[in-house]
Order: structure tokens, then sequence, then C-alpha cells
């Protein structure tokens, strides 16, 4: 819809196109994505979720994406027509290949650097960039080829952008951060606000000069209305290839690794750094000046107070190995139980500890 | 404040334009609307919260709105003039019903196609819609009649706005979004950036298109700086009547059901769909590919993490039945001396087990 | 980076600068601040957290900021030459001035009205206001001396600043707002977007209208994307000195006290009122109609649901005092345990009761 290569291709060339096998019709031509209780026979579809797998047996889909272990004769479709499968090893990678190849990626409008916007011009702009209406490029900015600026983008002075970033509506880039290459903001990012740094003397909270920045590195992108604080002093760093969902908000000086997914909403404090490939789903949150390993992952809404090993899987607030908040929230929708259990041992001690009436 | 008709009407008119009853003198001339502890003698006032009931005592409010079961010998005034009181069957509404008649909503400033908006030539304007100056109308964009868009909202291409639509300062409309009639989008509200989805391949995270888009019904309001992710494949729909507070985030491919109230910072994770009247309060997490029933209503801060039937009410992290909640909430309180008392009892019973010393 | 005054002083003038003393080589020349582990000759330095005491002894800083407690026969640099110290009674606001003096904050590119700016006739400008392009002003807004609008930034028709505000990027200022002197905006800050506020009548979320505004007094901060409703009636106040960090959200009518710090992602629902120097860490929630003493501190992610008293720390959720929040978190752990020692209990008990089998 956003994007349309209005391709037609056969199940056959999908299948090769991922490394995959094809067990069915692979002369079906297919012109398109959708989910499995939308799609129709000239659209590939994939099982996006455990939850709909009895939506194999009633699909139209033209062909379904699966993993090798799944075969035509585990699906029963009654009377329906079999589904043509295209068995692949990583059947989630081979649908977004399919995805890119049928539609791509959103197609951004031929534009160059519009009338309307603002470029200062001490600012150095690639080649091909595309500067939109009431987008701002602040002095001795610079912005790498290929790159493109949405209306109401605002890079200021001296920041500088790599090739290939996007930045859409209203996001924002402060003086001096630096961007790598093919770096994404979604609307109403801010790169590079002031970090919160408040020197309370006599009761009064005194403004720091937050003289650092904010780097993102190459790949990273950044979910709309999110925010990354620049560092008081030195970077607050994004590494490469970590995607942050919306309305995260990362505290100064944070140091995250290569590769994380931070899901929406989630908060860091100031000064912690995360390993590589770490998972934090939504909700949660990470105190300062915390070391969290690589691999960690952590469950929504878990409220990580203190260093994280590598490898280790948390939830819970304070968040806990996983296993062991699998076992204590397991146990707290017990507790009145567990009270009244206590209780009732109480009594039956007492009980035993009273002599037996001697009038009995 | 922000709008003010200035219209004075009697006690006796207000309370026919609502349906109530006056206790008290139905010839005072009111004004306006102003809070209990406040409001003068030419204003019109109601009872917000329980907690603010000792103010009928000593407000000098010129009328109270008051349900049909208080009465004016209910409130000791002391040596003050007794209350003017309109009972009604639903105060908070009539209310409501009286602020709209005597200040009525923000009143929008005149105003045409600004020279200063930048619409694309290819984009439909209905009749008398207000384009502020550095707002931005995409490429065969569609804006139904009398739409307001302020200073610095983007409505992309091909995005779609039925009538009488309010997009706030720098809101943001992505591409092939659609808005039925009477949508509102407050400042900084994001509606349709990609949805965050990665497939992870060889540790690299690799960006799934998001082709599809989203779809607010009519009467949807969304609040300051809250994100609606787009669609992976075909719509993230907010069903009519639904009201969003701010900083909420909806994940792509949400169903979120008609007359919602989701409070602020709520987050919901992808796929998950919500019947009609659900109420989350604030912070409020949810997890993905979950079924959410009608009239279902989330404590704030709640964790959910399953599905849950209509009409239940859920409370703490993860998420339980309301009643179980609170159970468990208040012996959470009292886990320290549950602690306390086993081991007390540990004590007791090893002392029960020893047979007495035999020097005794 | 983002400011930097280049000058040049020695360790002896910074020491008389801050009132404290010098313990090693004060004609040193420093000429900025850097981290520890960053930190060269010509740099001052600070000890920001306690984990990175460990640094004091291999730094190459200039000088580092401490306390009279800490001496330089304290720090074991081995073969390294020893530390110059300056120390300070409050170390930390002591390194404030350091940096304020040696950097400075943000120096605002010179710029007087853009001619890209949209300012309406009926507003007022105080003398020397910097308005950015595609910034705008609103009718019978009020701007006051010195002020700085960033582009795109939003002030309303009849909103009122003092003198020496920052408005950064995108940040949106509602009609009829008042800001005192030395408020600062970060991008994407929202003031006075309407409350949420709507009256259920028959199934259907009827808006009322918002006619109140927000005022924040002198020396307020909000952060990036954070949101204050404006009122229904009256106006949300924030009262001076207070600090928000990024992407808090103040409900309307809500008092916030003098010199809060309210950390990023913390949710204050509607008419709650705080004393003075409240300090909320990130995440927390706090529910509607409620007062906060003076004094009070909240741990990261708290769920308040009722009145907290003066000079109370509170954790958890539901928040409680902060002593008995870290026994119950720490019994939490151990819940799994009490479950087993209480199944143990039962089977003993039991045991017990149960008379010795006779054919034994």
């Amino acid at each position: 819809m956003a994007a349309d290569n209005s391709r037609t291709v056969t199940v056959a060339e999908l299948a090769a196109h991922v490394g995959g096998v094809v067990a069915g019709d692979g002369q079906r031509p297919i012109s398109g994505c959708r989910s499995l209780n939308l799609a129709g026979p000239q659209d590939a579809s994939f099982l996006s979720n455990i939850k709909y797998t009895q939506q194999l047996a009633v699909t139209n889909a033209g062909c379904v994406i699966v993993s090798h272990s799944l075969k035509p004769s585990d699906i029963d479709r009654g009377s329906l027509a079999p589904l043509t499968l295209i068995q692949t090893a990583d059947p989630y990678f081979s649908f977004r290949e399919i995805v890119v190849l049928l539609h791509g990626f959103r197609v951004h409008a031929p534009m160059s650097v519009s009338p309307l916007a603002a470029v200062a011009k001490s600012a150095k702009l690639g080649a091909n960039c595309q500067i939109h209406p009431f987008a701002c490029v602040g002095e001795n900015a610079m912005v790498g080829d290929r790159c493109v600026v949405y209306p109401g983008a605002v890079i200021m002075a001296r920041a500088r952008l790599g090739d290939d970033c996007i930045v859409y509506p209203n996001a924002v880039i402060y003086d001096d951060c630096v961007l790598g290459n093919r770096c994404v903001l979604q609307s109403g990012a801010v790169i590079g606000s002031d970090g919160y740094g408040f020197a309370t003397h006599h009761g009064i909270h005194h403004k720091i000069p937050q003289i650092g920045n904010v780097i993102l590195e190459d790949d990273v992108e950044i979910g709309a209305n999110s925010i990354i604080e620049r560092a008081a002093m030195e970077s607050t760093t994004i590494a490469k290839g970590t995607k942050l969902g919306n309305a995260v908000v990362i505290g100064h000086n944070c140091q995250i690794g290569e590769h994380n997914l931070l899901v929406s909403q989630v908060g860091i404090a100031g000064s912690t750094q995360t390993g590589h490939h770490v998972v934090f789903a939504g909700q949660v949150g990470v105190a300062g000046h915390l070391t969290i390993g690589n691999l960690v992952r952590a469950a929504a809404q878990a409220g990580i107070a203190a260093d994280v090993p590598d490898g280790q899987d948390v939830g819970g607030t304070p968040a806990m190995e996983m296993k062991q908040a699998k076992r204590v929230y397991l146990q707290l929708y017990q507790l009145p139980e567990i009270a009244r259990k206590l209780r009732e041992l109480q009594r039956e001690i007492a009980a035993m500890k009273t002599p037996p009436s001697t009038d009995a």
C-alpha cells in the first residue's frame, strides 16, 4: 500500500529467491503479500504466530512460507485445495525477503532541495538529497548522499549525517550529533536534547551544561517520539544495527551496544551500558550506571536495578533471573492462599500445644 | 479561557437545557463554569470527586450540578446562603453540556489555506479547510470539509481525512493512512509510522517493509505524542469513538475496538485486539497477539500477558482478576510478616518434635 | 562540544571560583571538562558515581573536584603522578560551576526574527528575540525579551512567555498558556494540549471543553516530548524551579510544587498535587486526586495510589514506605521458598497429628 512494485513472479521464482523448496504448485503467479486470513490466490503469506496455525486450514493464500519441518500433509484442508508451501530454513526472514521483492520499501516522492526548506549556507549537502519543505539544516551541518529529510525535520548546527539516512517529519537532531549511514528516525524522534543533569545546591536545581553529543552508528533506527539525551560530557552512543521502538528514552552517557532491540516505552537511565544483541521488551526500565551483558533479554515491564551478566534472561521488578521470576510470579497469585494456610497452621499448632481438656 | 461564548443564562434555563430540576434560586444569572473552590455567584460548578464533598459547604458557586439523590438539606452551609442545585440523572454529562453551552469548544482562528502552507497540487482539500502556515499536505492526499490543520502538521502522500478533523501543531499522518470524520490529533501525535518489524538473520535485524496503514474511524481522539504504528500488512485500526491519552503506543496490526479509553502512557504490543468499551488506566502494558474482551478494565500499571474475557476487571503484573489482585497486593504488604511467622512456626514445630530433655 | 568558551584558567583560579582548596599543583592550566576515563592533563574532572572510584587511581585528569573528606593520600596512584584535587563542600555543584565557566551553555546562533517565521501581527515580541524559520507565534501571543524560539516551534494564540525562555524545535505551547522567565522546553514538549476529559453518556464518550490553561512558573524545564495537559477549568501549574525529564505526562488540573524533579516517563493523573522538592524516579505512576507531601521521593516504577505524607520515601506498586518496600521485595524473591517451607510444615503437622501406626 505504502509502496508497491506491482511485480508478479511465480512461486518457483520466489522459492529460488529465498533458497527454499516448493511443495505444491510452483507455477502460480504471486503479486503481493497479505496476512493469512485475507490473502488470496495471488498472495504470499506467512504464519506469523503459532496462535494462528488453524488459519492454515482455511487460508486462500497462493503460497505460504513455512519451515522445512512443516509438510503439506500436516495441514488438514478438508475439501479445500491443498496449500502450496515454500519451505525454508528461516521462514520469517524468507518472508521478509519476499515482501521486499514484491512491495519494496517506501518510495520517497522525487524531491531535491525544496525552495521552502531552510538550509544554512554553511551546511553541506551530499548528492541527491531530498530536503522537504519546512525542513531545516543548520549552520555547518553535514548531510550525506541520498538522505531524505521530511517536512518539519530539524538538523541543528554542526550535526552530521552519513549516507542514505531518512529523517521523518518533525524529527529533530540537536547540534553536534552524529548519525552513521542508513539511520532512520521516525517522526518526532529527538536525538541529542539536553541530558537530565542538575546539581542541587541549597534547594535549587542548577542546570549543568550538557556539552557532549549523541552518536548513532550505522543502521540504527529510532522509533517515533523516542528520545536520546546528549551526554553531559563525551557521547551517548547507540551502536550499529540497534533498533528502538516508540517513546523510548535513553539517558545521557548511555552506551547502547550493537544490534539491540529496545521495544516501545523502554527507559534507560543515564550512564548505563548494554552489550550486543540485548532485547528489552515493552516498558522495561533500567537504572543508571549499570552494566547489562551481551545477549541479555528482559521481559515486558521488568525493572532492572542491578548489573545483569551475559546471556541472562530477566523479568519482574526488581528484575530477577527469568526462571526465578516465573516461579515468584506464579506464587504471587497464590499469596492470599499462602497467608490463609499459614493462619491455619498457626491455629493447629496452638491447638496441639494446648493440653487436652481434663473434663473431656 | 481558551474559548468563551460570553453567554449568560439563568439557572432555570440551564436546568431546562440538561433536563434537570432546580432546587433553589432558578433566576440567578450564570455566565461560566469554574471549580467548586474558585466559583463565584455567576458560575456553575460540579462535584468532580467525592474527596471534595466538603467544598459544597463553603463554595460560592451560583449553582452546582448534582445527582437527584443529593438534596440541599444534605449540605450544612452553616451561616452561608443555601446552595442552588441543579439535580440531574447524569450530573457529569449534564455539567459537560453546560460547559459546552457557556464556553464551547476552542474557536479556531479564521484561516483559509495559508500561502505559507505546502499543499501538493495533486492533493484535494474539502470546503472551508484551515491549513496553517508550515503545514504540509502531500501528493494525492485528501482532506475533508472544515478540517483544521495547524502549523507544522504533516499529512503525507495519499493520506485521507474525513470531515471536521482537527490536526494540532506538529502532528504527523504518514502516507496512506485514513481518518474518519471528527478525528482529533493533539500535538505531536504520530499516525502510521513504521511498525516495529525486523527479521533477525545471522544476528542482523533486517527491516521488514511495513506495507499496511492505519485507519482511525469516526470520532477518534489521539492524545499528544501518542503513536499508532502502521500495519506490517493490512491495517492497524482504532474503531469509532475511542479516545487515547498522551504518549500511548499502539503496535502494528492492533485492532482497537469501539469506544475504548486508553489513558496516557498505555502501551499495546502488536496484533492485539480489544473489544468495545475497554478502559486501560495509565501505564498499562499489554503483550502482543492477545484478545481483550468487551468492557474489560485494567488498573494503572497492569501488565496484561494473557487474553482477558468480556467484562473482566484486571490489575497487577502479571495482570489477574481484580478481586484477586486486591487480595494479592494486600498480602504483598504483609509478606515480611508472613515470612517471620513461618520461621516462628518452624521453630515451634522443631521444638515439639524434640523430646523433652531428660535432665529437666 | 555544543558550546565552548575556549577559556584556559589555572587550577588555583578554578578553586577560587568555587571556593575550594587545592591539594596539588595549582598552576596547571585547565581548558575543559571531561569524564575521568577520558580526561587529559588540561581537563578538570569529577567522580560522578561511587562505582567509578577506582578510576581515580589511573585518570590523567589535570584536576579532579572532590569533597573535603577525600585526601590525595587516599588515592593509590602507584607509579603515576599524584592527582591534583580541588576540595569543596559540594563537589557536584562545584563541578557544575566549572563546566559553566569553561564551556558555558549552548550558544544560540545569532538570529533575529527570521523572515521565514510566521509571527501574527497582533503578537508582541520582546527585545532581542530569536525567532527561527518555520516557528509560529499566534494572534495576541506575547513573548518576553531574549527568548529563543527554534524552528518548527509553535506558540498558539494568546500564549505568554516571560523573558529568556528557550523553546527548542517543534515544541508546542497551546493557546492561553503562560510561561514564566527562563523556562526551557526541549524538542517536542507539548504545553497545554487538551486534558483527557470525556463524559460518558449512553456508551459514548463526549469531549468536555478544556477551558483552562497551563502555567509554568519561573525556571521550569520540560524534557523532550513531555506533555502538560491544560486544565478542564482553571490552570494546571508547574511551580518554579521544577524540572521534568522526557516523555513525562502531567494530567489536567495537577498542581506540581516547587523544585520537583520528575524523571523521564513519569506519569501523573489529573488533579494531583505535589509539595516542594518532590523527586519521582523514572516511570513512576501517580493516580489522580492525590496529595503528595513535601520532600517525598519515589523509587523508579513506583505506583502511587494514595496520599503520601511529607518527607516519606516510597517504592513498589502499590507504593509503600520505602523501608517496608525493601523488606517486601526482598521476601518476594523468596516467595517460592516460603511456599515450599509452608508445604513442608503442613506435612510435618499432618504427620504429628496422625497416631503412630499400631503395627509398627
